[in-house]
This record gives C-alpha cells, structure tokens and sequence, in this order.
C-alpha cells in the first residue's frame, strides 16, 4: 500500500518534471529531440546528482530506465498539437494541475532521496541527509535552466527550495524515532503545504537591496 | 591495425574538438589561457562526465593525460595569428575540415564510450551504454556551450546527438553477437553518414509551434 | 601551528569565497535564501567537484560540514543591512579586504586539493594533482557563474587561474623532496603574491584577435 503510494508519487513527479522540461523546450524553440532530452534531465537529473554524491555507480535511473522512459514518452505526448491546443483550452485547470504535480514531484524525489541515502549508509550525517534530499527535489530544475541559458529559478523563486528544505529536516528528524514511512509521509506533506500556502499567500523570502 | 586506426580517429576527434573550443573562446574574446582551458575542457570534457558515472576514479584523462596535452597545443597553434590567417584564407576547406573532424570525433568518442562501460562490466543495460556512449561523444560540447553562456547546441543543432544515438544504439545491438570491431565500425560509420546526409540535405527534426 | 595557520587560511578562503556568492547574488536580486545557497556554493563547490573525481564518498562537506555552516553564516551576516551601510562606507578597504581574502582563499584552496589528492593516493600522475589543485580553487567561482547565467570569470580575468596553474606546480614539484609542508608554503605564497603582482601592474595574458 505505502509502496504503491510513493510509486504513484514518484509517476506524477516524473510526469511533471517532465512537463516543465517540455514547456522550457518549447518556449526556447528547440526541436523535438531538445525537447525529449530536456524533460528526461529535469525528470532525472535530480536523483543522478544525488547519486554521485553518494558514491552510486552506476546511477540508479541507469539501472531501471523506466523513470527516463516514462519522461521521454511525456515529453512526446505533450509535444502533439491535439494535446496542447486541449491543453491551452484548459490553461486555468491545467495551470492548477501542473502546480499540483510539480509540488508533488518535489515532496516524492526529496523524501525518496532521503530514503536512498539511508540504503546506502545509516550513519550519515543529518546535514547529508537533508542535502542530499534537497538536491534530489530540485536539481532537475537548475540542470533545466542551466541548459536554458537562464539563472536557476531557485534563487529566485518564492519558498521552493526552502519548502523542500524545512520537509527534509522534518523527514530526517522523525526517521529515527517514529519510522521511515510516517517519517517520509509528514516530509511530503509538509512540503506541499508549505508550497501551496507560498503560492496562496504569495510568501516570498527577504529580498536584500541590491 | 584497428588499435592503430581508432587511435587516429581519437586524435583527429580531439584535435577537432579542441579547435572548436578555441573558436567558441575567440569569439568570447577571451585570453590566450581561457581559450586553452575551454578546449581542453571540449576534448575531454565527455570522458570524464562518463567516467564520473561509470565511477571510474580517477578518471582516464588523468590516467593518460596525453589527450588534454594535445588538446591543449591544438588550441595554442590555432591561436598563432599565422595560423588563423591560413585558415581564414581558406575559409571553404577549412570548415569543410573541421566539420569532417568534428564528425569523426563525435563518432569515435561515442562509440569509445560504449567500450569503455563494456570494459567496467559486461552487465550494464543496454540503456546505460547508450547513454554513456553519447554522453562521451556529445559531452564536451555541452560544457563549452554552458560555460560559454549559451544554450547547448545539441538541444536546436540539427541531428547532431540524434545520429549519435543511432550509431549508439546499432554499436550495442550488434556488440554481443557480431563482436567488438565490427560493432564499433559499424556505430562510427552510421554516424558520420547521418551527420554528412542531414548537412547535406539539411535535415531537422520537427519543431513544436510554441 | 602548521595546522593552525592552515585552519585559519580556509576559514578566511571560506569567508571570501561565500562573501563572493553573497555579492554576486545580491546583484542578481536573488532572495535571503538564494544568497545563502551560492554562498554555501561557492565555498564548497571546488572542494566537492575535487571529491567527485577523486572517488572519494561522500565527499568532505559532507563528513564536516562546518566550512558550509560558515558559509551560510557569512552571508546571512553580509545580508544585515546595518553591515552592507559599514562595508559601502568604507569601499576602497572593504575591497582590498576582499581582495586579500578571495587570494588567501584561491591559494589555500588549490594547496589543500593537493594535499587532499595525495591523502587518497600517492601515485596520482602530477597532471591530476595540479588540475585537482585548480579545481578546488576556482571550482566553486565557476559553479557561481554558470548558475548566475554569465560566463565564467576565470576564462577573462586576468591572471587569475593562471597564478593558481603555477603556484600548484611548484607545490607538486617541491612535494616529493622538500616536504609537504614547505611545498604548500611555496605553493599558497607564489599564488598570492603573482595576484597582488597582476592586480597591481594590470597583467593580462595574450588575448587574440577574433
């Protein structure tokens, strides 16, 4: 039950990355293969990271592609004209739905990165552990605008990371006492919380003069 | 003979590649060290994300330094001002050469990286030595656009990965039941066909509407 | 005392190097949040791509994450507005001050990736140990380039990978025979001083014509 749980979590973060890769791709004018290449890294690229840092070789999506090969199969359905023009009727609900997607994508791949660590090790530090975590959730992202040519959305962007941030101290915190799977589950939903109450109530970090 | 003649194509391949990283670092106006940097970052810059994922430590570059060495003269020869007013002379040859080199270079070292995860183990799947094999050959390339400040080439650039994973793909096919050589060539040639058929008949791939 | 005075070289490296991250966020608008990540980046982005190729796992940030905290801690102080009114007041030291530190920082950081590289193994080819050198001292300005969206300083500022290509070769040189201690000495004091030297006499290398 708990397994196919965070199977499905893990579906919908995949997708969704792989979405926001497409959509990159597609405002950057890149063909369709650009396009494919750009959902897979956003879709792996966080947990290929985390996997070199672990000392992992080769890399976990290497032994089981099915994670790059769901993205790619995204990527090519988003890319069909009938999809985007339902997609572009829909943009408010799609809006929503890509948020949602995206927010749940960012709990799985953090806590999940979590989860490998302590496969690999259990007497890793909690600084590695949320680390580790953090880089999972969103190094696709700053791989996908580092190969967009554009500053990682985020530095920027309001309470993404630092959501990601507060569920993996969470998450690394209850592991110990309470248990992997509450542990993982109040990590996840923590971090969609705080997404979701960020975009409601538009949070936004301390923002220095220049 | 064929040690001899993959060797060649590994030299033509770095030399091409070094020169492209010199020409990407011109054009930035950068110093004579910057522009010796990037080229060797081009010419070996593929192998060693490959072998980071393969956990090869320490990387082969730095086994048998011999190929960033020769990257290295390449760029300082091809910043000497006689050298380039030859070139510019000559302009149709010389890009004829470089694309006939980058060619061989792209073919040589993606179907060198197959070899070399078959050399790490004979397990991987077939997805893995895909993946390496144009990680190898496309690699290089993507750092000196990244560093440069510009979107990788290989997202808009017409069938230029997309006949490395051809090649890749027919290189491994054919590797367990017709054997190493006959793999390896066959990968090499398909790739420098494609890329010479799609420059030729200027192919591209499809390019969603935005 | 060697000790001592080595440990107080990388706590000012550190501090230069996330002061560094801080400026470059700043200027790039970034929030609290993203300021501190490229602090923490650039402090510790050198030392963790020299582990990364060096195999060693997890690498040394994470076994002791103090260099990281210092960081952050850096940057969250620099981001005080009473501090930036006393640094904006007094300029021309503040920027000499920097200066010194980014130095120090570059210096100790190449001679402790040596020393690093040597720790996993004496047999490393001088050519990885000087690259491993650069790398842990211009690794982590690079990273806060690229992820800043601009080319990285190091292929157009003058002088400045170059002092620590060289001062990284004398300390490999010197290594075997006069000790690791002098060897660092020599290394970290030829680094800084070819600095001070290209700062103050303006020393650009050869930069050719487009």
């Amino acid at each position: 039950m708990t397994d196919l749980l965070l199977f499905l979590f893990e579906f919908l973060g995949t997708v969704a990355f792989a979405v926001s890769g497409a959509v990159t791709g597609l405002s950057k004018r890149m063909d369709i293969f650009g396009i494919l290449v750009l959902a897979v890294v956003v879709a792996v690229g966080g947990g290929l990271i985390r996997d070199l840092i672990l000392g992992v070789t080769p890399p976990a999506v290497f032994r089981n592609p099915s994670y790059a090969l769901l993205a790619a199969c995204t990527a090519v359905i988003f890319c069909i004209p009938y999809v985007r023009s339902v997609l572009a009727k829909h943009r408010r609900s799609s809006d929503f739905l890509l948020l949602l997607m995206d927010t749940v994508g960012l709990a799985s791949f953090t806590v999940v990165g979590i989860q490998a660590a302590y496969a690999v090790s259990a007497d890793f530090s909690p600084f590695l552990l949320v680390f580790v975590g953090v880089i999972t959730g969103v190094g696709g992202g700053v791989l996908r605008d580092v190969f967009a040519g554009e500053m990682p959305g985020i530095f920027v962007r309001q309470f993404y990371a630092s959501a990601a941030i507060i569920g993996a101290l969470l998450c690394v915190m209850l592991w110990s006492f309470a248990g992997e799977i509450p542990a993982m589950a109040v990590g996840m939903i923590v971090i969609i919380l705080l997404r979701f109450l960020a975009e409601k109530y538009h949070w936004g970090l301390y923002r220095p003069e220049k």
